[in-house]
């Protein structure tokens, strides 16, 4: 069976893996970005990660790059990302297909993980899927008739970006009230005030009532985000990945009773609203798998 | 070149016509549904304008019913509609089958509308179209990949009820802030106070301030959700149909700079909003391209 090669590049870190076309893990690893050092230098040390990862695995087919940003399919470039301010024009693919001798694929992150999760993961083989990531940034991708669905100019999916209260936080993106305002790890610290977007589901477990309402606010609006979208696509699975998502039932229960107050019954029950079952794994098997289509 | 039977069943008045493949218009006739005097009477009086109008035409290869309500495919009933209240499954598909001796297709009349854009219409031979329907109330479509998009379970496409405001006015599917309570009909002439939604668009025309703050409020909400749509879809065009898009240029030209203020230039250049190109006939041809398919 052939394998693939995916790396997920995150403002933290890289993760990057080797796997078969059914995203089965051969091995991975991770290293750190260093948005700060700058794209040369980081190129380097994914370079030569990777090299040692297809040196462990044996030869791959084919590999997949996800970057956070908006990238130029054409040339193959990473056009420039917010969270690496410094960063243009960064030509990925060149330099990883140079070294690696095999055809490199880049894509959208938040895509490659709605991509592996409709392949590998909690949609597994099902018709249509709307995956939110929720990470520093909440990105998404959408996959309809069992493909990644990017609109009439590369943009669909930018399920961050549906705007849930026009009187709610400003977003960088001009707009008010996005669902990255709300489901963000960066919104939920920041609304939390005292820690993490992890310790507040931490605190909220142990029922301290400031992390309670600060995960209610979280999920109620992102269930917001997440009845529009059914509203429109009503698809099979919605799922919710990224950081956020590793708090499991204490997001998903509360974000599947928020769309339970907004979508008619008849309309919400063939949908499922699902966590990520990839976890970590999603944003680099999702670009392998992507490059392996 | 084969004919096909289009039937608009609306809440005011039936629509129907006999169209080529392209949906070129070779009959149509129309006539009141008069809701209360009950369905199987309505169903008579289209019954019989069906075989007038394909006595007229010369023979038709099938027919296409659009219906605003709850449908059962498999057994070709409109389940419920809203605007008939005492309508309850009525066999619609078993009674213009037997008359008409061709087989009846029943579908949404939101999706049939959509169809006949993507088909016949203003986005004629595009990928991907959402159709807003603005009527009495607010009927919505989706076209990806060239195909109507019914979603998981069918109601996929109801595009009247992304919410664009949670402190908006209450809609009758328990919302708050829906496009339909801004952009329909019923929510213009209610807003307006003295008049029909036409009127608000025609003293808007005249410069009357009151007119001209609800066309504005009536624009900028289905603006929002046309945004939020773009978001998630970014479809080639966006197309407004249904009564309230007679007001053309005064709805479209508000409608995009309420996008524009909404989505990123380079997200939205590639979208289409227009109206639609086939006005009245939209529903009935949409019914008619629908059952050729």
């Amino acid at each position: 069976m052939p394998a693939y090669l995916g790396i997920d590049l995150g403002g933290t870190s890289v993760k990057l893996g080797v796997c078969g076309p059914a995203g089965d893990v051969r091995a991975r690893a991770s290293l750190e970005t260093r948005v700060t050092a700058g794209s040369d230098d980081a190129m380097r040390r994914i370079t030569d990660a990777a090299r040692e990862l297809v040196a462990e695995a044996g030869t791959v087919a084919a590999c997949g790059v996800g970057v956070p940003g908006e990238i130029d399919r054409a040339r193959g470039l990473l056009v420039r990302a917010s969270h690496f301010p410094d960063w243009a024009d960064v030509p990925v693919v060149a330099r990883l297909s140079g070294t690696l001798g095999t055809s490199v694929t880049l894509e959208n992150d938040a895509n490659c993980s709605a991509w592996s999760e409709a392949r590998a993961g909690a949609g597994r083989g099902v018709r249509s899927l709307a995956c939110f990531t929720l990470g520093t940034g909440v990105g998404g991708g959408v996959i309809i008739d069992g493909d990644l669905w990017t609109g009439a100019g590369g943009a669909a999916g930018a399920l961050g970006h549906i705007v849930v209260d026009p009187n709610g936080p400003e977003c960088r993106c001009g707009q008010r009230g996005c669902v990255e305002q709300y489901a963000s790890a960066t919104a939920i610290a920041r609304r939390f005030g005292r820690g993490s977007a992890r310790d507040a589901f931490d605190a909220a477990r142990r029922g301290e009532p400031d992390a309670v309402a600060t995960v209610e606010w979280a999920c109620d609006g992102l269930a917001a985000g997440v009845a529009n979208l059914i509203h429109i696509l009503q698809p099979d699975v919605v799922v919710l990945a990224g950081g956020v998502a590793a708090a499991g039932d204490a997001l998903v229960d509360r974000v599947r009773r928020g769309v339970a107050r907004r979508v008619r019954a008849a309309w919400l029950a063939p949908v499922r609203i699902v966590c990520s079952s990839l976890g970590d794994d999603a944003g680099w098997i999702g670009a392998a798998l992507w490059a392996a289509r």
